[in-house]
């Protein structure tokens, strides 16, 4: 199963960038991983029209047939034993893409939490949105050493 | 008030040493904080005589009469906004200073956890206690952002 991450605009912490790309690193040793990064438009933060935009950049990049993760706080959580248990369960019927949608700082637009085949939560806390694209990575990196059963997720 | 984070073993990753400097840092600007990094003894892996002594170092550790909060997935979880509304609390109830504990890969002994006023939880999800280190200084930085007002939060 293939995954992909779609996340608009660049990381601004060289920290969290080196981790993502440790972890993705990590995590193509079990599974096809890609990243695309969609360019962010200039716009005013908060602005609606603005985050519409930004969600119909999202939505035009999903790929056909993919299922549709929408990254949002008032999502559902999952344990990270949950989440493998989730990708086995997407393995089983047969999913062969799952496309993980990450948005701006001002979230998601409507259109985009309406695509979602799942939303879902890291946290019931807020983390920006550099951060939870590490965090995404590591627990999909994650959720595949609990499939294999192996050490790292102990 | 005084933040003092408490943990033991060195970060492997140098992508998260530098996320909780950076961090570090930018919470600096608003309250103190201090990181005291305990020395973690050779141990095998999921020895429960090493969570315990591992336990003693970080009891032994905590500064008289600050109030102790375990980092702990069994723990509660709270909103950024409620962990600074948290944070006021402390402040209007006299808290002069909040010792957070970290614990190994194998979790905390049950003195530890016995010790703590506080059991919190960042996420359902298993993070690595590195990570947790991260989280953990993001969310006390994000806080004073909250209370102060700004902008970071959002």
């Amino acid at each position: 199963m293939k995954h992909e991450l779609l996340f608009l605009g660049k990381i601004k912490d060289k920290f969290l960038t080196e981790g993502v790309e440790e972890y993705a690193s990590r995590l193509r040793h079990y599974t096809s991983f890609y990243i695309t990064l969609l360019k962010e438009k200039g716009r005013a933060r908060g602005q609606q029209s603005a985050v519409d935009s930004e969600g119909m950049l999202l939505l035009q990049a999903i790929p056909t047939g993919a299922l549709v993760v929408v990254l949002d706080p008032r999502g559902k959580q999952f344990s990270s034993e949950a989440l493998s248990r989730q990708i086995d369960e997407w393995e089983m019927q047969g999913v062969k893409q799952v496309c993980y949608l990450i948005g701006g700082p001002d979230g998601h637009s409507s259109s985009v939490l309406q695509a979602a085949d799942l939303l879902l939560s890291l946290s019931q806390m807020t983390f920006t949105h550099d951060m939870t694209r590490m965090l995404l990575v590591e627990q999909l990196y994650r959720a595949y050493t609990i499939k294999a059963g192996e050490k790292y997720h102990k």
